[in-house]
């Protein structure tokens, strides 16, 4: 398997990319193969600097790079030989079976979706990121990447994350809820009472009805369907409070003793690795016809190494297959709603 | 001032909302009365138990309860002797200055939309709520009136809540932000890109852009414009991942000394504490010819003893004034966009 990886994507790119990809390669089989793309030059440098395994990693040259606050469309136009729009590329020629970036989201988004394009039946692919709980991994999509989204597109985010939470994350049966604003049937906007018929007509989908934004927390499902729009919101707010809160914890220890407040560190910190969805690395871009993950903009070495393990279980579990299964067997048409 | 308040709205009535609509009255005060709108003879049995200043509360009939998970519409239709369709008619026929709730919120708002009306050139009314944080309250609007808004009512939320921030928060020229998923003018659905335009163009409203999730917990901005969908996942996906948090933490101290859990509940208390939006009693449904508070459906007496303060500091304040002024001074019309 070769996996490219977007060696200028994200906060901090190239040096933790480039390690986090360099970290990946003693857990991945033999003939795997890593391709780092970016500028070819900056790239061999900072190769050179470190110790790998030649002969499994390459460098394809890409001298652009997306800027993290570019305008999607507008940068791929002005930046063909950017990392995004190269990797996308090669993706699309059968040159890699991978495509990880950290980089600018609406960039990777727009440019997998060019060029790799759909799988069969996938009107919009969706971001669907996974939050540990202690309950259990909850899968919410799409985080980012359609903020316009049509009943279709809710329902099918259900379905193809429902194949993933099976089998990339091993729970049987998921159960899918609809993210609302109530839990009964009269809740919600028009968008979303649409969309819960579709889930609810289709026995291959464990659906659950409605929740609301604290049941991410609770326990009660497996997967969360929501519009990209409402996804961000969560993801971004979810990462905020928690941020805030052990702030406020540490503001508040910090006027405690200082024998004290070292004791509370490690229960803390357990906390927080628990949590911790650095773990699952990368987002996959489910829909889409291939194996692309979405980095977090902030990921370091060790979010990149596992993103390059989701993507290889992605690939060997043959998800796509089994999503264009599911799809092919739903009465749900992509001309529907 | 006479302040109605919904004997049988919330998980807690009639108990707790009857206990702090007593509390309240010895800090309002001496001509202020309150009215407990419910079934005469259960409220009058209740109110039998307990120690009041006689001549200060008087009960209203309504014999009917609207249920937490009623349909709104359906249920005042054929409820129209319910607590909180009586209360809305008391505040029309300016038989009740004020009026509080922490029952079902879909038909608090409809009911008071109305019988009490809205507001000169306010198109929809938004509920208002404040998180307390550590840099300051942030005021949230809206989070669940409106599922359906257009960019004209989410600039009115924005200018309402200003007003809110300013005179009630005390907070001077307060910072408003549009919630979005990027900084970027170019990041969010089309609602928000032409919400941001009708926002930047008022002189009235100091607006800094684009907000994501997290800064809610930064401390960037005082008010966040948001439509209802979005705010209600914000303010019970925030209860959840404070509550969630809270409760990962609790587990991991119960493996810990006994004593050293003791010493750690206090600093965990004060944390809570300080984020306590109980504190700030119920939120205020702007934009509607009157004082409306709805209260979370889960307030004990303390929260309806501070949400009566806050009904009081609304209507002494003049907040419904100064909103109507600036709306008469903002150039954008009620028809736009």
């Amino acid at each position: 398997m070769r996996i490219a990886i977007d060696a200028m994507g994200g906060d901090h790119a190239p040096d933790e990319i480039i390690a986090g990809a360099l970290e990946a390669i003693p857990q991945l089989d033999k003939d795997d193969e890593v391709i780092l793309v970016g500028p070819q030059e900056l790239v061999e440098a900072k190769l050179a600097e470190l110790k790998y395994k030649k002969g499994r990693v390459s460098i394809h040259d890409a001298p652009d790079v997306v800027a993290m606050d570019e305008a999607p469309i507008e940068s791929l136009r002005s930046k063909p030989k950017s990392s995004i729009a190269v990797m996308a590329k090669l993706a699309k020629r059968g040159q890699a079976d991978a495509v990880i970036s950290a980089g600018n989201t609406g960039a990777c988004v727009a440019a997998f979706q060019m060029r790799m394009r759909n799988l069969p039946k996938v009107n919009r692919p969706g971001i669907a990121v996974v939050f540990p709980m202690s309950a259990g991994p909850v899968t919410i999509c799409d985080v980012g990447a359609n903020v316009a989204c049509k009943p279709v597109n809710l329902y099918q985010y259900g379905l193809m994350s429902s194949v993933y939470s099976q089998h990339i994350l091993g729970i049987e049966q998921p159960r899918v809820g609809l993210m609302s604003i109530g839990e009964e049937d009269s809740k919600g906007n028009e968008v979303v009472k649409r969309t819960r018929e579709l889930l609810r007509n289709d026995p291959q989908i464990n659906f659950i009805g409605n929740i609301e934004g604290r049941d991410i927390f609770r326990g009660v499902c497996d997967v969360v369907v929501c519009e990209g729009f409402v996804g961000n919101v969560i993801l971004k707010l979810t990462e905020g409070a928690v941020d805030g809160l052990f702030r406020a914890i540490k503001q508040e220890l910090m006027q405690e003793k200082a024998r004290l407040a070292l004791k509370f560190k490690p229960i803390i910190m357990r906390v927080y690795k628990k949590h911790d969805y650095n773990e699952y690395g990368g987002a996959p871009l489910l829909g889409i016809n291939g194996t692309a993950m979405i980095c977090h903009g902030t990921s370091k070495s060790y979010t990149i190494r596992n993103a390059v393990m989701a993507a290889k279980k992605f690939h060997t579990q043959r998800i796509n297959d089994k999503i264009t299964t599911c799809l092919a067997e739903a009465h749900v048409r992509t001309t529907d709603a």
